[in-house]
């Protein structure tokens, strides 16, 4: 399994992915889910990936070999927009599934992928995309400024109350680490280290890349910190003044 | 779908169950799914289901009427120990398969349930079980002292971290609020009134029983406060030294 999530903020992206990939519980290895793309000062990009590691790693490559689009082989640096972006890693998503689809269904195994695409391009606005199997995506917006991946459920109350647009960059540092702790505490699958991207608005290139293990002291004190402030937060609240007999 | 969630505390249990019962998205209706039953001062018990809604209701049917164990027809106000009522309820599901399950399993329904059982017998200690579809349970315990059904991931971080066996009651109750309100803001399919109730250790009678409604000033003040806490908790937390260029 995988946990990987993405802020749409005003100030820009913050994505964070889990490492642990898993073939039954007896076999479990560390591959990044994340890619980076940049070329700084023009374009950034960073894709997220989850389900069948087999497929994202052929989307990536397929992408950095040139994925037909429009009629002629493209990649990422050549891309005009992030809508351009988000519909060539879903023509790569479709290429995969055309080349390997038939026989992965023979094997039984199913076609199981999705991807997150943030990014900006030099004079256009930063954004957001979780791109389907079938190579189709949504976007974020502001009425909903994130979008997760793979064992999203136990990461995803932090941030459905309190993630906002207009939420600071180091805000949301906070708050993808909690929601990826409260993943981590809840489902073995979702493991450490974490790799955290930072991309601020108009700054085209990665702001901020850092691969959080165990040993991350900032990271130990979210993770003990947190659970103290849940504690203090609801002996805090009021009691009912309900009786029980 | 379902949310349930019981705690099994030093003072005593907190169960507390949603009523959202829908068959498709344009199909909703308000089912209690906890039943009770009560002999005040010798012994008292609480069914929470998920699941078939024609499977728990048969299933506690059953259980009035009499279920098979050791050889004779037994109720839940015959058996001498929570261990037997545990084994009771197991019966009763498994009659209900021996009835029902081939001829849901040819119209294509899955034998989809799964119970909660708190409750205390004179003389003995309270319990909290969780009975699976094939009738077999496991039991809550001092180390992990809570047990959920249904759709439990969104509710289960804030249990995971501060749910102790000496949690007191009134803190179990803001609890299981504040796990539930997770829930129904993420599942459209748990949905209010829901209905708690509170078993004080020894008291042998159900010592709160309350039906929680979208009008409940507490539990808005729950829902209102605790997103309120949670952005207070993490604006408190220090923010990491890492440099964001």
């Amino acid at each position: 399994m995988t946990y990987c999530v993405g802020l749409y903020l005003d100030e820009g992206l913050v994505l964070l992915s889990d490492t642990r990939t898993n073939a039954g519980v007896d076999n479990i290895s560390i591959f990044s889910k994340m890619q980076v793309d940049e070329v700084p000062g023009q374009r950034v990009f960073a894709m997220l990936s989850s389900g069948n590691l087999a497929i994202s790693q052929a989307v990536w490559n397929r992408l950095s070999e040139g994925v037909m689009l429009d009629g002629f082989r493209q990649t990422l640096r050549d891309v005009p927009t992030m809508f351009r972006a988000a519909q060539l890693v879903g023509a790569a998503v479709r290429e995969v599934y055309q080349t390997d689809g038939q026989a992965m269904a023979a094997q039984g195994v199913g076609f199981d992928v999705a991807l997150l695409l943030g990014g900006q391009i030099a004079g256009a606005a930063h954004r957001l995309f979780l791109i389907y199997a079938a190579g189709n995506f949504i976007e974020a917006t502001q009425d909903t400024p994130f979008l997760q991946i793979g064992e999203h459920k136990y990461g995803k109350p932090i941030l459905d109350r309190v993630v906002e647009f207009g939420t600071p960059l180091m805000d949301g540092i906070k708050l993808v680490l909690v929601s990826m702790d409260s993943t981590l505490r809840s489902n073995l699958t979702v493991g450490l280290p974490v790799d955290l991207l930072v991309v601020r608005r108009d700054a085209l290139a990665a702001g901020l890349r850092r691969r959080i293990t165990e040993e991350d002291e900032y990271f130990r004190g979210v993770r003990d910190g947190w659970s103290g402030a849940l504690r203090d937060a609801y002996r805090a609240m009021p009691a009912p003044d309900w009786v029980i007999s």
